[in-house]
């Protein structure tokens, strides 16, 4: 039996911050691009994940555990213990959004299976510490044991803020941190985790606790980081951030996913210390970071090698990295930053993620993602194994499964939970961040607020937001009018139409219920232009449409395989969606050195070429793929 | 006492081909660029090389296995015993170039050490099968094992064809030889070494030896590679070549460095077996590889992961990992098609990979060295310690040692066997391909013939070339004209100038000694325009002068420190070799968000700016550096 769902299911609950967070049900999606997405969650990608981590062994290590054949039999790198915790965390959160009671027998059979692998003194890890494994915590640059506690907890805390605190998962978890704080606290090993993760997992921990010491033992993990703990490695210590302490660093760099994993801990860290100086410090690392090391996707990670940040404006398309779970994290950091600030940028920067970062992981069929985001195809790829995890950047394609596989879980639990990133609520206002239709409600001064939000947004861009619930004083209805909406975006309310700039648009009155706000987006194809301190970038511009990055796949174009030979000449047209672009073919130099040369040939004849969502390409076979297109001679001149 | 090295001191011999190599005798470079840069070897390299290996322990390294320390005592990575054969190489070469007898007391004392450790079935290697140490053979994928028999082999050559084959270090060469073939031969170990070396090092062994099982040893390895036999990894395996058979591969892939070797033994094998279809899937690869996937500087490598070639025109300046030894490996392949088929294309590259990748590396003072060689520095470098290895790739700035340092050794070596990159002959001809003051003498039919070049190219374009030995006959004196001497070259004969375009410029005649030929190449600084398929140099424009690739380094920017502010006006300046451009600096927009913006402002005022060598950057202090430089927009028009 399933404990009614209350408002206390959110995914972070800070205990101050310009904004509030709604739980899952105070936020429901019920129609568009994103409910489709919750849709392809419930019914496929939860069960995929879990199919496959039976099918590689991942949750079987557990049973090995218990039967005692470890190291034997034991499968999965290192870290493989925190995808089932990931997939139990988007499991807890369906089952509160849902009341799937299916899938809350089976998540309570895998806790099942995990519980009596804990030891007594709280340790759980199937990689270290049985004879013939390592012992524990000798690895702690790459062990990740610390980082597997993190999701562990992560899960806890959705089970019991969505089931209720009276929980097996929660109680394991509770013994799993206190034999963190008992370790690694103060008198014990004077350390950090490799992988940044477990910081903003016992912050949370601590709130859902109400526990101080998981929050004490977060501060110790942030504030020993950047001091050289971890020892150097060949990549440098920038790949797990232990280069600079959090507060003196200037931007994000090294591992982008450790990067944000660790920004969003030091941001909950800040607002439960009240300490400004360090939430600050994180604000200012990613102001830079978004405007100097962040592709036009979101994506984040311009490098292979390390799956790291790259130098200032150093954003390859055909390298991009772009990782989907560097995307989930940037999105959990961003909503921190939203709940503390309340400056709809951060919302901003959520949406573009969603989109086209975290919507183009799964395949259209939820049974293939994306591990890496690429901007540019330069080849076809080749499909991947249907029976075997692929290596986690060797293809184009979406693969079904990855040799480090923390992508597909980290989309889920993102899905799950994405209700939550929608909107906000104040102590007289209600905040909108994201549109979709739907229903929300929130609780403010006074009482219940609620709007019905109707919308085919972001295909259209009208969004009409009706009043459902109100209370009998003045309360504020705050809609995000995103930053790419520079003109042309405009609020009706009372019959009165008026332009509204990016940022929030406001209507401050008493509301009754069946009053209609509708708030218009201009969500036509436009033309973007690239800082010219891009090498990678010039001479190139890309078509977005509302906050969906589109791209030329090669499978629309009927001339020529290879995108590479477009050359769009600046015309650019959308009816009702379709968008196309004018594009020549170059017929490029036959040579044998290629420095020294002229430009290509551009024939005369234009072509229309479809452009099509980024987060749709390659669910129609190999092909090529360009975001970014470049411009003939002509254009460039303009 | 060192016999007199004859003209068999050459560092490849392959039994057939269109031209012929000649000996480090017979090519002596006496003034200029390249005279300084072999100076540079016998007076600072091969001794930082020899001393830098004792302080970190490679050399050691042999002393501890006669001692019976080790594994415990044993330092550096499972191929450090290579970089103390490639020193010993170069040392060789170097005595066999100069008679230098400390050096060759240094030489002998080296080999003493070493011999000892070799066991008695030939074996040789200190990181593999002593009790502690995994078994040998055990890890063919990442030992290194035959690759540093390669080495060994290669000095033993080395050795002796410059000072005779009783010696010692070639005894124990033959010793590790026969294991090598009995070990790995028809019936034993059906494998191959994850990084190719051994292949060409073996083919010359045999030429060396005149012994056939060596060769036949060498077409096992080739033939063997492609299938698979070495297992996939996660970086796939086109990262060690064994993803395509050799013969039907399209193109140079995977780590740069294994796939160059490769195709250097692959065409050694050709033209021992006279197997024409080898050789031309090489020339087939290369082809390809030097239309699109080749830096302007000649250097190979675009991605850091997996120090790998990117795919095609996937060039990118800041991520051009350049690696120093593929350049040099470049050298070994394109001199091996040059005897081959006498085309001057392959000259061409080898001169464009020798001032531009080979020079690069060292620093001014030969203490230091590049193991990447990257096209774009974004930011200014830390200064690497002094007295520890660096990470192989992390700075900006050359360092003294590296954790991996194969380059050092291979630019030792490659500077030491300069000269028979310079010159070759035939039945009737003799052919200089590369301009340095210096004299050369071959054997042709008839007698011998000899030359003497005076020139200050590449500063200067007028090369003198006066003949000091002559036979009775006719023969033909032929002289490359590079591929960037599209106009202007000329040749003066018998007060006659006539053009010459790019390709073999040919006397043939009666000559007598005394006779002066004036070749004059039109050196001046040109502009250089990339392939349109290059995204990553759209917009840009490179200076080159002669075989000179030329940059902008801050050091001598006044007004800014940061040259990607710097934007090209397409005027361009040379005087005596001193090269300026115009350029104005460019005010980079202010802004949260890169994407969506206009271009900066680019200031009225234009400053001149000065060029230098890109091989002599970063010889001042830590600094940024272009070779491309993005125009201003109306040059991208013109």
């Amino acid at each position: 039996m399933l404990t009614e769902t209350s408002s206390s299911a959110v995914p972070v609950a800070p205990s101050r911050g310009t904004l509030r967070p709604l739980s899952l049900n105070q936020v429901r999606i019920q129609g568009g691009f994103w409910s489709e997405k919750q849709e392809l969650n419930a019914t496929a990608i939860i069960d995929h994940c879990e199919s496959w981590m039976e099918k590689v062994g991942w949750i079987g290590n557990f049973d090995a555990a218990v039967e005692g054949r470890l190291p034997a039999d034991r499968t999965g790198r290192e870290f493989s213990d925190s995808d089932v915790y990931k997939l139990l965390e988007a499991m807890a959160w369906e089952i509160g959004r849902t009341g799937d009671e299916r899938l809350d027998a089976r998540f309570r059979a895998l806790v099942a299976r995990i519980e009596p692998v804990q030891e007594p003194d709280g340790y759980l890890n199937t990689k270290f510490g049985r004879p013939g494994q390592a012992p524990r915590y000798s690895d702690l640059q790459w062990g990740h044991e610390l980082y597997s506690y993190g999701h562990l907890l992560q899960a806890a805390v959705a089970r019991g803020r969505s089931a209720g605190p009276d929980d097996a998962l929660v109680r394991l978890a509770r013994r799993a941190a206190d034999h963190v704080c008992d370790t690694f606290g103060e008198g014990g090993i004077e350390s950090v985790c490799g992988h940044p993760e477990v910081e903003m997992a016992l912050v949370e921990f601590g709130r859902f606790t109400g526990e101080t010491r998981y929050l004490d033992q977060a501060r110790l993990f942030i504030n020993r980081r950047g001091s050289g703990v971890l020892g150097d490695i060949e990549l440098g210590r920038s790949y797990y951030q232990d280069d600079i302490p959090v507060r003196d660093a200037e931007v994000l760099r090294g591992h982008a996913v450790r990067a944000v994993y660790l920004a969003a801990g030091a941001v909950d860290l800040g607002i439960e210390d009240e300490e400004t100086e360090l939430v600050d410090a994180v604000v200012r690392q990613l102001d830079r970071t978004v405007a100097r090391r962040t592709y036009l996707t979101g994506g984040m990670g311009a490098h292979h090698e390390g799956e790291s940040f790259g130098m200032d404006f150093e954003l390859p398309s055909d390298r991009a990295y772009s990782e989907t779970c560097a995307g989930v994290g940037s999105v959990m950091l961003n909503y921190r930053l939203l709940l503390a600030t309340g400056e709809e940028r951060y919302a901003d920067l959520i949406e573009r993620t969603l989109f086209n970062v975290v919507a183009t992981s799964p395949a259209a069929d939820g049974r293939a993602f994306y591990y890496t985001n690429t901007l540019h195809q330069r080849e076809p790829g080749s499909t991947p194994p249907e029976d075997e995890p692929s290596p986690r950047a060797s293809s184009s394609l979406r693969a079904p499964w990855f040799e480090v596989s923390c992508c597909p879980t980290n989309v889920a639990r993102t899905l799950a939970t994405l209700g939550s990133y929608f909107a906000t609520s104040a102590a007289e206002s209600l905040h909108v961040h994201q549109y979709a239709t739907g229903e929300i409600s929130a609780d403010i001064d006074g009482g219940t607020v609620a709007v019905r939000v109707e919308t085919e947004y972001p295909n259209d861009g009208v969004i009409r937001v009706t009043v459902t619930e109100s209370v009998d004083t003045e309360w504020e209805l705050s809609l995000r009018v995103p930053g790419w909406a520079t003109s042309g975006a405009t609020l009706r309310d009372l019959d009165e139409t008026r332009d509204v700039a990016p940022g929030s648009a406001t209507i401050r009155r008493r509301f009754a219920v069946g009053d209609e706000i509708v708030l218009t987006l201009p969500v036509a194809a436009r033309w973007t232009t690239p800082d010219p301190r891009i090498d990678a970038l010039r001479g190139q511009r890309a078509v977005e449409r509302g906050p969906v990055v589109l791209c030329v796949e090669s499978t629309d174009v009927p001339f020529t395989d290879d995108v590479d030979e477009l050359r769009v000449t600046g015309e650019l047209s959308d009816v009702d969606g379709v968008v196309t672009v004018d594009a020549r073919k170059m017929t490029p130099p036959e040579q044998s050195w290629p420095y020294g040369v002229n430009d290509g040939l551009v024939a005369d004849e234009t072509h229309s070429i479809r452009l099509i969502p980024y987060n749709s390409w390659a669910n129609r076979g190999p092909s090529t793929m360009r975001i970014w297109l470049p411009l003939e001679e002509d254009i460039v001149r303009a």
